[in-house]
């Protein structure tokens, strides 16, 4: 049994509090922290929390609390982290880690330095589909990945702090792209260093400061691609899909919005209430088990049978880290209108790695372009000169 | 916590092993029986029990256990169950309860005799496709329910057992109709009466005795139709998808084959092992949390917590014995070709209900027949006058 | 060029005019027959016929016309096919042939009496989808093909004469059930006799007095079943699906529904004219051409190709009449509550075919009953005696 | 009746002859000019044209000859629209129109000094999907629009001459992203100015000169941006997807990957022969009727009805100009690692627009960020106030 304080009441901390007490769970809140009196007996009552506070640092010196669960607007991510660090308790943070490396810098550095347990609640690298996808990658299913898309939009986010540039510390490429810069970088490998990244960002629709739609390029150290789609524009739900592109395969995901359930109402029907905004009613595609589809279920389970084992979490502080100093590229790149380095002064993966070989021998004298079947079951094969670099055609009888 | 035996190593025992006991689950398998002591063994070891035996009574006796898990081939439940009386152990079966409604009803008169805790483990409608679906009915939002199809079929069930039909009791309309049987009775009503069943089946493939395939139509009585579509003889995987219609409505789901996960891959990847014979190459449609989208871990909770809390689960013996009557009405109506009534000794829901009225009023004089928006945007009414049933048509401009 | 004399001038009339004389044709409409004089101009406008009449014989009669399209209600088929026999025009007849098999009986003797060129226009054997699928099944993709399913649902059709019973013959079976026999027909075989029909029907929603709803098998002499579900109640648009079994493979096609164009809007956008009344906002999914889509370009480019080169058409009043004599059938047993036999006076395929052997040998003594790779990668075998019966298992390692 | 001479047998060659003198078509190809004399014959029988040649000025001249239609591979398009030019021929040519925009420019103002009809045959604007989404985006089913994205991507060409960089003058920007950067600057608008293009590519996989994977941004003048990703190494078969956010609304198609059918083979039928060399068994995605769904159907009937109304069709040489200097400044881009501008010297539609403002009133003080329904059923409001920026929250019962 793991005996958690969870800071933070609002969509997020009860997003996690149903996850870590759903089911058969052996887990349990112990202790509620919430701005709002109001809001942390609320939240306390709903999840059977004996204690409750409006203090952060009384929530996080409980004498219950075994781990520390931050669900707070991005700009209390430090604050809190430095205190489970006073009081030498585990810690788990939800995404982005910082609203920028410098802080996520600071705070791996304190976590480390108090020699705690440390977790980054990157949801959607433990999402089923993820983790089914990600292992045939591991097992070669895909050959060598070139590309690796992740795309998350939607027509924005529930809470008002997120429409604050100084809460939230960005748009939707720091409260999406956090996702999707963490699942492309695990399909090309976490051990590969990310060297670059060109974006394009605009307000194209919301009265706001931040960006509400971004498009951005990550280029490895290895010649790999990820790519990023985010928006808070979006029309028709959540809109949540990976593509990676290896030299021997291909996987898509749609985790949300086609997971194969499908309805379709007139609305006539007494009582209902629909679940999203967008549309009450013609065609609606809601997911059977929102905790089990977005990863929670798996992150935490993961969480938790790390630390009790003395190991580390799939997502640690670190590969917060790391994204934070993607996601920064990301927006000097955005303005500057250049390609611009990622700077991690911290890198713990490979380093030198050069772009892999790409040519494939047919004979002696000549590189294999192609091999086809042909309409009339004949085989054709593409070839190019090792020498003159003349491109030549062969068909083979069958 | 709850402690449970379970009966059976096999494959349907595993899976339930890795529901029971994955993630963060408070639950624990003490003691394992299998028939085989190797096979005993090896369960107690991967599962981490403490109790093994190849004595089924022993399992059952044994004084650290809560509750009885049946995971053994159909001929082998009643036997099981009654072990479960005598020792007044709370007992949770596979599908199907019985191999007919004979068993079936010596079952639950004993369980309930015993004064025991019961539960019947019909995983599909614990699916969370199934469980938001129902939800959707049950608030309305299809309206009134005409027809729900549910359907199975797959290449054929792993296990030898299943293919001797005295084992079994049948073939793919006991192993796979049951579960479709209790889906489309799910949605239309539980407390709706089934009141006959018309039924074909063929052996059209396989070297067996029972049938490999089959479709059936399940009248209730209020007019509702259910259906189920079975078959061990089907390529390219596991088909599990439903469908229902009603007034105001419309759903599909797919549980297994197109859940938003595709695959595709040359299979030059090394070490790459398929997890189906069907194909291991091209585009393939991976589940991602396979016990999840089964319906295993919802299912597990509902009867744990229930018993928990001394209530009954979804779920009951009960339900599997209205599911063996609607089997044997099948099985009757596949051999004398005519619609068998539905034989149930004990019926707890409504009965006498008749059709409802479908007839809607436009009018003093005309009933409704439709309603719709033309091309050119007209709304275009066609109406059925109440006493000489005459159909007429009238356009109304925007 | 072909000349044509189109007889009625309503939605399925106009939808024909768009593919026969859509794109790049060289044919032409020269005639048109509308009951009002007001309806037959209009066409004749928007068509650029050169005749327009209110006289079904001075139509079919026009010295121009080649050949004559019926477009007409179900009770006008018979006697514009004998006006066609009569002045020995070509005649091309919209589905069902006939109200019943002894109209359509009557249709068919007449026209080959007659000795003129005769073709069935039963579009959805001519969909793209269906021509490609057919093609699979005939090479062989499929092997032994087991069950056919073909499904057309919608919310009731646009005219009313559909809606009464004495013009139109019957409800959904006759309306879509035409469409739905003829498609497993084809995959199983135009050769394979149709035996014997087992279909239940009801009036579920409308206050009509034909069926709403209705699903029907249809047992083929060679043991594979047809299998139809027709609706006039189902809710969310046109549902047109169809499902193939063979012992080698399997085909699904999705020919309106989901065909890979997705739309959704909030229905802000201005002068937006929904195209459906079922729902013009939310999620939609239009398809791109209808008319190519629903195999109307194919269907004429057949039935012309076919008469310029003297041969018959795919589908002629033979096919017609097969139709409607399975549908009879259906209709008998909807009321019977039998199996009933088809009754064909007329058959031209084969006769006495027996079911296929289903048995593969393992070896001497056995019969092959599955064969699968295992998780582990082994493969496994299950095996039955031939003397026996008994069944076994038999694993082999990599 | 249209008399083209067509140029080239290739493989394109071929597939425009299916489409041209398809089904019920009245064109007719009357000449055919191949390099080779063998393949000219054998063209010639195969599609019963009257003249066949090994020059090129021949077929042009041809007496017989209203249009020629250009299949050639890329470094041979100015030559023969040159020789139209001499002989007063009307002509289409297949994309991308130059393998610059330099030729391109060339091509555009010789057409138009010649005073000839001239059409672009770039199909993928044609297709039955991309018309109908087109048609939906004209109504303002989706507001503003955002952001339009393209993607084809399959293993490669067919012919030797595309992996040939003379010949070709590119790698898959050209071959692809021509297909791309037209489908999404026709979403966004066709008199929308395109500004500027950031483009990454690489040659990850195939022994080439020539790029054989990018990604590529296109922003237009009214803030709107194009999306191009191209591959010559993608597994699976032929990607062919487009998206469109607006601010109402949303587009996906999917052209030929999953388009509605669906099927699994195991192989072992008798004499099936495979249409792609990706995979020939395991589940396959056919496309129905590939001629209509990849536009040319729709394509040739508008080139050939515009040029008989004697008006432009949808398509011209200076679409196809406007393409290639896109493509022009996504080539510079990769290699300066900088948005290029697109260099237009002809530019033809609207200059000097704005970004459109993006800012909803809510009352006089506030901007409305966001309006939705909550989970409870309550209207939930994200408002900005003018004056100070501040974000706040309201929530309004139902």
């Amino acid at each position: 049994m793991t005996r958690i304080a969870m800071l933070g009441s609002g969509f997020i901390g009860r997003f996690y509090a149903e996850s870590i007490q759903g089911q058969r769970s052996r887990d349990k809140i112990v202790s509620i922290y919430s701005r709002r009196e109001e809001s942390a007996k609320k939240f306390a009552q709903d999840y059977n929390c004996e204690h409750w506070t409006t203090s952060m640092e009384a929530s996080i010196a409980h004498p219950g609390v075994d781990i520390v669960c931050i669900a707070l607007p991005n700009n209390l991510h430090e604050a809190a982290v430095m205190l489970c660090c006073k009081y030498k308790k585990a810690v788990i943070t939800t995404k982005p880690l910082g609203r920028n490396a410098t802080e996520a810098k600071r705070m791996l550095e304190a976590v480390e330095a108090a020699g705690i347990f440390n977790g980054y609640l990157e949801d959607l690298v433990y999402t089923p589909k993820f983790l089914k996808a990600y292992e045939s990658v591991k097992n070669g299913a895909l050959g060598r990945i070139l590309w690796a898309k992740s795309r998350e939009t939607h027509p924005g986010p529930h809470s008002d702090w997120f429409w604050d540039i100084e809460q939230a510390g960005g748009g939707c490429i720091l409260d999406l792209g956090c996702h999707c810069v963490e699942i492309a970088r695990s399909f090309i490998g976490k051990d590969i260093k990310p060297v670059e990244v060109m974006c394009w960002a605009d307000t194209q629709v919301k009265p706001i400061d931040a960006e509400d739609h971004a498009i951005g390029l990550v280029k490895y150290e290895n010649g790999a691609i990820g790519q990023f789609e985010v928006s808070w524009t979006f029309r028709g739900g959540l809109d949540l899909r990976d593509e990676v592109m290896g030299t021997e395969g291909t996987i898509w995901t749609n985790t949300f919005l086609r997971t194969g359930l499908e309805m379709f109402t007139t609305g006539k029907g007494a009582d209902y209430v629909a679940e999203k905004a967008e549309s009450n009613t013609g065609w609606l595609f809601p997911v059977g088990d929102e905790l089990n589809e977005l990863g929670y279920n798996h992150m935490f389970a993961d969480m938790f049978n790390a630390m009790e084992k003395g190991l580390a979490p799939q997502e640690t502080f670190y590969d917060g880290y790391v994204v934070n100093a993607i996601l920064d590229a990301a927006y000097r790149s955005a303005k500057t209108r250049l390609w611009e380095p990622v700077q991690l002064d911290i890198w713990r993966g490979k380093t030198g790695i050069s772009k892999d070989s790409h040519l494939t021998a047919y004979d002696e004298d000549h590189w294999l372009v192609k091999e086809e079947m042909t309409h009339y079951g004949a085989r054709k094969l593409i070839l190019k000169h090792k020498q003159t670099g003349k491109i030549s055609e062969r068909v083979q009888d069958k």
